[in-house]
């Protein structure tokens, strides 16, 4: 279709000027943009088609980059960027060098903050509210979040903070479609649900206008008034508001899709000079029929058929793998359970968790619980595998220290997404996790290379261990490892020749890119050899023994070089008096962006030509 | 006073024999214990204090260990400890190898995990009961925490999805003394004391016994029944409750003081058969009167006079210092502001929060809440600077990467405690901050050993940096510097031969021990040279280039060794082709024990003796 309104909107200013009436073709166009793009492109569709109304009334009634949006997560800010001045590079969304999937500073002043990780929109929405307040500036700051973002517990430490800071223009949209990516667990969830089946707005509106008739003042104190005849009328008719607990007003719930009753609301929101959320209801995947019968399998997604709404799946990859390596063992061993943070469908567990649902734990977007929840299963004789993406354990790495490492209690730790994911950039590589393991004493960290040996470490982890494990694998499918290679289920392994004067030191997937590079080397008549670790941390006993009476070492690491495996291994070499020369290619002090895995890795010399330039410019030194 | 009673009791069993009439002179003698032991040993004292009814009522009614109670933060586990058999011992509370101030499985069965971090309990706890539901058992599962847990966001997590397990045997025991370590922040506090206020005992009891009359069932259903019908009355008589708001059955407030009445309530939450909290009233610092008078300062204090509750108080401490500069800096810069997650007493704000209580943000036990509202502050143009435990700061570890790092805004983090802390142990100690600030972007962190760097690296962060920065400063007073030593403000320093044989490294307050080893070595007849890292993430440019033909190269480093900053220098010196011996002495992959600062930094060779002969033995061999 053509997009005639949508391609002349270059800043929310020409939004204001358009007409009431236009703004339904607005934002059909939209989602046409926004269908075709992520068709081909893939990224966030459900949670994108959901907020297109919203993202339009907000930019209606508010004036950004004064008032500062801050979107949650961000996978819900393509209206937000079509109607901030990207139209026309949407159609590089999530490409090398093009528009991100998420809130980027370095594309547009009316992005805010980088975003990517969930329920830290409130706190920092707050600190702008906070110093907006010091310096006397009428400007608001508008948090939006998704219902499943309150399954995290950090939303609950900005809540009972907001609450505490009255006179802060701090406005929290709750765009609540009863879903997280997945259905959204935890008990909150129904109380959600009931109150989102009231009939608020109208309500709302009724009490507004007896308001307004009993009470002719303006501003603060006539938006107090509405409250305190809302709270009233609404403790006798209903029970109380959760968020009213936190010292929050709470207005809602709101049809969030219709554009009249959202202005009005956020007109309403304004007025009360105070933190208030504002409870919107809203229809994951509006708009694209596929998407709202399948929001869950439309939250992120592959590029896909437009016309059939058809979803390539593919079972070649670690994290199904995974999922039925421990699907396999479950009938073999009742101890096992499994714990997902929301993402029991990113990371395989949707068979284990169908057949065995007393035994599967999802406990919504929370990570930091997850992981002292294990330690109590454990502690009562279960065996716990918490599956988890390497961006998100970050942020339970207090608890892998204190409730994990210390307790040297059994459980599993399984890191899926661990190296470059690719298309979604600085906020979702899992390349920190192998320097934060390093630097936690008691737990073994496995870093397999193909499908068997994921399967071999995850046995290991299970039955021969009496400590915490990690095991750690990509994004994606196995790479092309070597012609009949078989897994050793050995802390290491060594390919080549015994008095090599080149050793090439990896782990993990990249081990083949390193083969490769082997393979030319040799051809070139080099004696080299591989040393491939399969445990990574703590080094293993021996592996550095192999390297024997070579010259020089090239370290190759899918993971940040400071603090990482590399450096450990360089200062065993030091502390061995081994007096090899000696090269580390990590990723250096930077975050990666966006791009293809395979253009990343070449850009990082991570790829085969890469690993081989390395190693020959050395040489011909 | 003679301990009669409590000298008798080697476990929960014999307090179980004991008449119900001597339980209030047992409390007693608890409590001189307490007040004797910790006056001598230092400790945890109003916390204590206030739990010890509590505590006896937990063991009279449960049965430790099959019954298992968590303990959260484990500040409150002294009346614990003297009732499980540990009243011998307790006079080396918080020695080297004596009893541990918190919860250690290594000392005791009934001390299910280690503990020393808030608001975990409920994870741990919820983890348990599920196990116990898995296998059929019908033990129960308790947490024990403080309303002060409450502002941390993960036992919202917890009590989510407890509320989402029915037929868990949970039981959730809120302790609260209206406090946590300090006063208590956030909206949530207003609300608990609404509900404190209740004469919530005598209405349970009373709809108990209705219960009981009209409805001639036991066990469950009986339960449900009271439940049912408290729960309409109470919908009645008042607004809902917070915690039903969650799915979590809510009973009390019960008077936290009185044995009877809390053994009542406890086995009325028995008989639940689903998660369960239980709201007790308590004082803190009960039966001391200093400690009921200043509550905030008799948390954790270090020895001190029995008799007249005098505390020492030392401004002679990097915690004090740090507060006074920033405190300095805050007349002449309204752009600075402090945030602290409910410890502003001890990280030096006390008066910077009584001048500027607009410029002040106590946030709670809400690490990962603070950074990004720090963010949100410099978003809007201040210079936040959040003062912070290293331990703590442990759990804002994502934050730091995706809220901080990432957005390369402005904004300081002050590490308090950062190395060893001593007394408290395992949990408690700074090792680790070194390790994971190494394997982050981005971020800049400064290392004073005396008051003097720690000033300059205020100001070099809040004036002479576009990023952000961290100051990390151990607990306690400056070391003894070498004579007319002056700071110089640059990256890192060098003393010593130009010509030297031998190098010595390091960072932080250990350089005092380093340049007493420096003078041995010199007095020897040794060439010596010592380079000391002002800031050590990232290794200054140049630091390296000091070496020069120096044969061997000595790190020493108060954090663990791998991943931290020696192996990154380690690193650096093999790939300048610095072909010296090199020897990294750090904490290895272990955790480090309760015991006096001097003993530990002995045990580790981190002590100028242990120093000196690290060097000597290496030079002999």
């Amino acid at each position: 279709m053509e997009h005639e309104i949508l391609s002349k909107i270059k800043s929310p200013s020409d939004l204001k000027k358009l007409d009431e009436n236009k703004l339904p073709l607005l934002a059909e166009e939209v989602r046409d943009t926004i269908i075709s793009t992520v068709s081909e492109n893939g990224g966030h569709l459900a949670s994108n088609l959901g907020v297109v109304e919203l993202t339009i009334a907000l930019h209606k009634v508010f004036n950004s980059p004064d008032d500062k949006i801050i979107w949650d997560v961000g996978h819900q800010v393509y209206t937000h960027k079509l109607l901030t001045g990207r139209y026309e590079a949407f159609s590089t969304l999530r490409c090398e060098k093009g528009i991100s999937g998420f809130s980027r500073p370095d594309e547009s002043e009316h992005d805010i903050v980088f975003s990517g990780h969930s329920s830290v929109s409130v706190s920092t929405a707050l600190g702008i509210a906070s110093a907006n307040k010091i310096n006397g500036k009428k400007d608001y700051a508008i948090a939006v979040l998704g219902d499943g973002a309150l399954t995290g517990g950090l939303i609950y430490e900005a809540l009972n903070n907001a609450g505490h800071m009255k006179g802060s223009r701090l406005i929290i949209i709750l765009n609540d479609n009863g879903m997280s990516i997945s259905k959204n667990v935890g008990h909150l969830a129904k109380r959600l649900a009931v109150m989102r089946s009231r009939s608020g707005y109208f309500r709302l509106k009724a009490l507004t206008e007896r308001a307004v008739s009993k009470i002719p003042l303006v501003g603060k104190p006539l938006a107090n008034e509405i409250f305190k005849i809302k709270t009233d009328l609404k403790n006798m008719l209903y029970e109380s508001n959760f968020f009213e607990d936190f010292g929050i007003r709470y207005m809602g719930p709101i049809d969030g899709h219709n554009i009249s009753q959202l202005c009005d609301a956020l007109e309403g929101a304004k007025l009360v000079n105070s933190p208030v959320l504002v409870h919107i209801n809203t229809v994951k995947g509006k708009g694209y029929k596929p998407a709202e019968e399948r929001p869950s399998e439309f939250h992120g997604v592959a590029p896909f058929d437009k016309k059939t709404g058809n979803l390539s799946s593919s079972s070649n990859n670690f994290s199904e793998k995974f999922g039925e390596f421990l699907y396999n063992q479950a009938p073999k061993d009742k101890r096992i359970c499994a714990i997902t943070a929301a993402m029991s469908l990113g990371t395989g567990l949707k068979k284990f968790s169908e057949e065995y649902p007393d035994r599967v734990f999802d406990v919504g977007i929370a990570e930091e619980h997850a992981v002292p929840f294990a330690l109590g299963l454990s502690k009562n004789g279960m065996l716990p595998v918490f599956v988890v993406y390497s961006t998100f354990l970050q942020r339970c790495y207090d608890q892998l220290i204190h409730d994990c490492a210390l307790q040297n209690s059994r459980m599993i730790i399984a890191v899926d997404r661990a190296g470059i994911v690719g298309d979604d950039g600085e906020t979702h590589n899992g390349i920190y996790d192998t320097a934060f393991f390093n630097g936690i004493p008691n737990i073994m960290v496995y870093s397999p290379s193909c499908y068997c040996e994921l399967n071999n470490a995850l046995v290991n982890a299970l039955y021969h261990s009496d400590g915490p494990c990690v095991i750690r694998y990509p994004r994606g499918a196995e790479p092309e490892m070597p012609e009949n290679y078989e897994c050793s289920g050995k802390p290491f392994d060594v390919f080549g020749d015994e008095d090599a004067d080149v050793v090439l030191v990896t782990y993990g997937r990249i081990f083949a890119n390193c083969y490769k590079a082997y393979n030319r080397l040799k051809a070139d008549g080099g004696k080299v050899k591989i040393i491939k670790l399969n445990v990574i941390v703590p080094v293993p006993e021996g592996s550095l023994d192999c390297i024997g009476n070579a010259k020089k070492v090239f370290f190759f690491e899918e993971g940040v070089k400071s603090g990482g495996v590399g450096e450990s291994f360089a200062t065993n070499m030091l502390e061995k008096n081994i007096k090899a020369d000696f090269s580390l290619t990590a990723f250096p002090d930077c975050f990666v962006k966006q791009g293809k895995l395979d253009s990343i890795l070449r850009q990082y010399s991570l790829d085969s030509d890469g690993i081989y330039n390395v190693v020959t410019t050395e040489l011909n030194k």
